[in-house]
């Protein structure tokens, strides 16, 4: 190192050289010296550290991990670290949620799902300064493997959801480390919105930041909540499907003619041709049911080309659908689809618990309420609720989004109820292939749910007569030609059936009581957003 | 009728007339009368019985199903009718499939999915000669209600699956009419194709004809057997999923970018820009694992342009994907795979042997064999099992697809199982995102399964570092730009992952042991066929 003092000198060159610039050379050379110096020690001290150091096999960063070698570990969850087990030494592999580092200690907060625990490292036998100095310098949302004694702690963890205990590191290396900028933090991105309190200077983070950065924002307790408790809405139907017989089909999503009228339906290049994205898997679980499935269901994506960017509107949405031969009326069919409705809220609050109260840490709501079986009423008992309560609306007029939001106001206060269906529609409003009323030719044999006021599935007894729908089709206006291959479908005998199509994004916004569809859409597409 | 007569003669007009033609009026006249009185005397012996019909309530049309009216009344399904029943009085709902009328007795034969049973009517005191004709005059495939007594039979109905009951029809009512001629004829379609014997000169369906008239062709027992098999291969998947603790993600179709290289893609209007229809879910899934889902799998369509008409291509198709985060090693994940795949062959073994013998008496095949656990060879074993066979085939070089297969017979002599994972693929022959070998920078951590022969599975440990990730895109000439969002989900940390995608129908087809996968697909896609 003194050779960089010398250089200082050196560095005047030869020119001449005055007395003041030779003592501001002196003290330059001096202060370089004495840094030099200090750095000198530092580094001894370093290295003496390093060298010295008996915990140096204890932490450290992974080589990319690429299937070198096979580890018999235990490794135990987050969850799992709880005061049963104080004392033991675990291993646990998680993410670094949060670190502060305090003179010789560091405390780490250690995140796993929707759970997270503080971990504690201090200088001791166990634990050496630079071992501390390691772990406080490891950057956020990196992926450690954590070696530690579970610990009691005096007084409970409030910020962790394993409140109890705490981990008392002794070994930590790095799985997979993130980049030290985050574009979102994870708890700017959890941090209930609009709180009236204290914390409201605190940052939030917007819809379009979150979904620009889904994989960071997806990590939140709250978010990994959210689809968890969406799969169980699938599994719920899928189950409730199970149980009644039905049998599950795969239908086509690209489709030869655009079924439903044209309107609002995406243009596929196939081939030579051109070709559609199906609206609805309708037409063709129908003719499952023409095809003698009896009782059949899907689950998939549906396509739908609408400009609207609304709260609830999404391009693509998954589709829970359901159709099911009956035997005389069409309440069989409605019987089944309240039943199946229950069997999911009920399979919800039972099994799906801890979601649900970690999505109202961050998004407040109501429990959800259900009555078994379901209310149901018909379409002049509803536009007889909103014409008491002010509402000036006709017969057969359809209920716009806020009547529809306001009825399901007026319900909840009468009846306690965040479910019901609402039967026969008027005929007017409802697609071609709906089947009338046979008392009142201006109604239909059809069906909306809606939980918290809001529509999630739409459902009818179908025309099965080939030329009845042909007829029905003829007054829509219908190009019969498009629609061949689904008329043809009825010429050679079907039973009656009805059926219904669930979206999933909305049964699970409006059970946890969300106010955006793209909160419960994994990667939402709409009007203007199609990435990632 | 005597107008008709008249007609005749008013016929001529004013217009002179010859004695021959007189005559020949006069005959004309004659007969017609004749006619008319033949006519007026059926019309009366039909009235006559008509009037006297003792049964006439007791069979007929039902008007249009429309839910007038909610029946209660217990329907039986015909599987439901069997020996322990003798004597009882039951209605059924099913298709007539034949009836054959002899004098006096009418013989139907009543389907019920992949069920059915002889029926009989016979002139008695219970059922009238009109009643009898009513029902030989019913067209095939038409719904009908029947009510009857179950009653022995002296020898087995070896046509039909209830072979130790006939049903005594006492009432019958058609619910919904079939068209008398149909595209196809079922029992046509359900015969048993290329059987060198007798029946060798009766009719069978061509495949073109069969989905052209996909709603009819779907009736056959077999149709019936296949898709509710494939129904159980999902739901086999899905429950080791579950038992697995695997989080099932819906992930888009619509994307921006065509992720992998472009070619094969189809492109879809999205409003005022273009997007692709996703090739698999692979990217997402993994980004569903970079956001701490940690075991995911995800059901849906998977879209391939492909212009290949092959046995085993569909433009669309079904993907089973699964993807998880693993500690140490990939073979964590392959061991989960395996499991996986000897749940699903356990699951159909034990809960589908009906559909699965259903199945064969129309096509034929040997029970499938499997390896608990499953067989697992490296990449060098198969090719030098190849090369010991008399096959030219360079170390690195991809397998042809009469390779692949016969590979497949070589495993089954010398290990006695239709399933295999091939490990260890060349890393050359693999996509850019493919993890390589860390002990042999040729290979790859990436392996296939096969069913008899044929690939229904692809996988591999995925590269989990953004920096490799990056590296690896660019030695493949990926535009990096359109790869940006999939990239950028692995700076945050990441944890070691693997995973695989399934094609449902080549799984039904190769377990059923079926020669072509548009026998495995509802509603097949393939560059030639969009419909129905």
């Amino acid at each position: 190192m003194a050779d960089n003092g010398g250089n200082v000198e050196n560095n005047q060159g030869d020119a001449p050289i005055s007395k003041k610039a030779q003592k501001k050379a002196q003290k330059e050379a001096e202060k370089a010296a004495k840094k030099a110096e200090r750095q000198a020690e530092q580094a001894a001290e370093a290295e003496a550290e390093a060298g010295d150091d008996f915990a140096k096999d204890l932490y450290g960063n992974y080589p990319l991990i690429q299937s070198q070698n096979k580890i018999e570990r235990k490794i135990y969850r987050v969850e799992e670290l709880t005061a049963d087990k104080i004392d033991q030494k675990v291993w646990i592999r998680a993410r670094l949620h949060t670190s502060r580092s305090k003179g010789k200690q560091c405390f780490l907060v250690l995140r796993q799902q929707q759970f997270n625990c503080q971990g504690l490292l201090c200088v001791s036998d166990k634990v050496s300064k630079p071992m501390v100095k390691f772990a406080a310098n490891i950057t956020k949302e990196s992926i450690v493997d954590v070696e530690g004694v579970i610990a009691a702690v005096p007084q409970p963890i409030e910020s962790c959801t394993q409140k109890d205990v705490e981990l008392h590191i002794e070994q930590i290396f790095v799985v997979s480390p993130a980049e030290p900028r985050l574009p979102l933090q994870i708890d700017d991105a959890a941090r209930a919105e609009g709180k009236d309190d204290d914390d409201s200077s605190l940052a939030t983070v917007g819809q379009d930041v979150r979904l620009d950065n889904r994989v960071l924002d997806l990590r939140t307790t709250t978010n990994q909540a959210i689809f968890r408790l969406e799969a169980g809405v699938v599994q719920e139907f899928r189950a409730a499907m199970k149980k009644r017989d039905f049998v599950e089909l795969q239908i086509p999503k690209i489709i030869s003619a655009a079924s439903e009228g044209g309107a609002n339906v995406f243009t596929v290049s196939y081939f030579k041709n051109n070709a559609y994205l199906a609206q609805s898997p309708q037409l063709y679980k129908q003719m499952g049911i023409a095809a003698d499935f009896e009782r059949v269901f899907t689950i998939g994506a549906v396509f739908r080309a609408e400009d609207s960017n609304t709260h609830r509107h999404l391009c693509e949405f998954v589709g829970l659908d359901m159709e099911m031969a009956f035997k005389y009326h069409y309440h069989e069919a409605l019987d089944v689809i309240g039943s199946v409705f229950n069997d999911i809220f009920r399979g919800l609050r039972d099994n799906f618990q801890t979601e649900i109260q970690t999505v109202r840490r961050q998004f407040p709501s109501e429990d959800f309420k259900f009555l078994d079986p379901p209310l149901r009423l018909e379409w002049p008992e509803g536009i007889k609720m909103l014409r008491d309560a002010g509402i000036e609306i006709d017969d057969l007029e359809d209920l716009s989004t806020p009547n529809e939001k306001f009825l399901g106001r007026l319900v909840k206060e009468k009846y306690d109820t965040d479910f019901y269906i609402l039967d026969k529609f008027p005929l007017c409003i409802r697609p071609f292939y709906t089947m009338p009323d046979p008392n009142n030719p201006q109604y239909s044999n059809s069906y909306d749910c809606f939980m918290r006021g809001e529509e999630i599935m739409s459902g009818a007894q179908r025309v099965h007569d080939s030329k009845f729908l042909l007829e029905r089709a003829k007054h829509h206006n219908i190009d019969i030609e498009k629609i061949k291959a689904y008329i043809d479908a009825f010429r050679y005998g079907a039973p009656p059936h009805a059926g219904g199509g669930i979206g999933l994004e909305r049964v699970t916004m409006l059970y946890l009581g969300l106010d955006n569809i793209r909160k419960t859409s994994l990667f939402p597409r709409d009007p203007k957003r199609l990435t990632p």
